[in-house]
């Protein structure tokens, strides 16, 4: 059972994609009826560091990721269906070590 | 000047990505409110063959590509603001050399 959306309705969605350490990270950005703004995304093979302005939500969609939360000291495993929380000005680390993980990012006010 | 939509308003995107060679051309779906439907993507370096059920028009967003129709003698190249068309029950060959070429494709009954 998943908890992460297959769709989002009613958006309005960028053609121009968001590019990321050579395309090994890519998204497309989508943004809500109440402007609230998602990406949908790819992770490729990799180890990559991202820093948060607002709080953002990471919903996996598929494949798995280890994310080190910045001030944690755990690494943890996220597979499709499940999320992780990243406050506001902080950052994490995200693994993955084979294949593509696909994510939504929400951002959170 | 550009011929190339900056976004799609009032679609529904579809959160899993699709994925064709590995990962080296990906895209999430977009359905239009009179039920069309495109996808926005990412074409890595390489050289790959597309065959089409519909008739297709790829709209170039970012990068370059170099193209050739099924049945065409001829190579065309593709840059941001530009599109080609592909008949329906038809394919195509598309080859970026470097960098990333960003589209969107366009199924047209």
């Amino acid at each position: 059972m998943s908890s992460v959306p297959a769709d989002f309705t009613n958006v309005t969605a960028v053609a121009k994609a968001n590019v990321y350490f050579d395309g090994k990270v890519v998204s497309h950005t989508i943004l809500l009826p109440d402007n609230s703004k998602k990406t949908l995304g790819l992770i490729y093979a990799g180890e990559y560091h991202f820093g948060t302005d607002k709080a953002e939500r990471m919903e996996i969609v598929a494949g798995v990721c280890e994310v080190k939360i910045k001030g944690s000291d755990s690494k943890c495993i996220y597979e499709a269906g499940q999320y992780f929380d990243v406050p506001a000005k902080s950052g994490f680390d995200i693994a993955v070590s084979s294949g593509i993980c696909e994510y939504i990012c929400s951002f959170i006010d």
